[in-house]
């Protein structure tokens, strides 16, 4: 079962925010990775993009467990921990959610660093959420 | 051996860039844990310094491999990505570095939050640094 939002932190999730996440997933060897990234809610799901043959495609494809560390660019005393879990991956529309991300964070209509690489879409259910202060 | 900190992005590193490192470990049921923590450079280990008992003290005893973002402050899209080795563990002098870390992160003489956990200290040695941009 999904966690809920608590509202006194829901800003940090709306597009508005413009919050990086940073991912931290475990590689093949056992080693953890943490990368900061975009990502955006859909319904109760979290989304990242990567592109296919990152690290973090290789190791969220083969292990589905990952954690989450949400900041406030405005206070970075304040944050939200998540532990999380892949449910879907899909290129499907990953094009288009890239484009979107990039709109979110940048103000661009496209994502400009695209370069011919397979976009990945990994929807992540919210297990637990934990938040700060 | 250790890995070199490139020169573009030493200042990360230094005090007055109150940097932030978000630090990724792997807990005992193999799924990862993400934290934002505060940071410094003794000679060329990275300190982090945490308190008995707490989900990454468990985690880093235990399994020694690190991985650490550090997101410079003032441009998010510029940061340090490190895979590290926690060479050794201490409580010795680890009251007196939670309240160097204080000063500074804080600009105060003694960490505000102290409330009689027992401190300890992680060094830890940069195994590989990649820098982006």
């Amino acid at each position: 079962m999904a966690a809920t939002i608590p509202e006194t932190h829901a800003s940090l999730f709306r597009d508005e925010a413009r919050a990086f996440a940073f991912l931290g997933t475990v590689m093949d060897d056992g080693s953890p990775h943490v990368t900061p990234v975009w990502f955006d809610m859909q319904d109760d799901l979290l989304r990242i993009n990567t592109a296919r043959g990152r690290v973090k495609d290789r190791s969220m494809t083969a292990r589905p467990k990952v954690s989450l560390a949400i900041m406030d660019p405005e206070d970075p005393y304040r944050y939200v921990h998540i532990r999380g879990t892949v449910v879907d991956v899909t290129e499907e529309g990953a094009r288009t959610h890239i484009d979107r991300l990039a709109h979110k964070y940048l103000g661009s209509e496209h994502y400009p660093w695209y370069s011919g690489e397979v976009r990945v879409i990994y929807r992540i259910r919210l297990d637990t959420i934990r938040v700060m202060p």
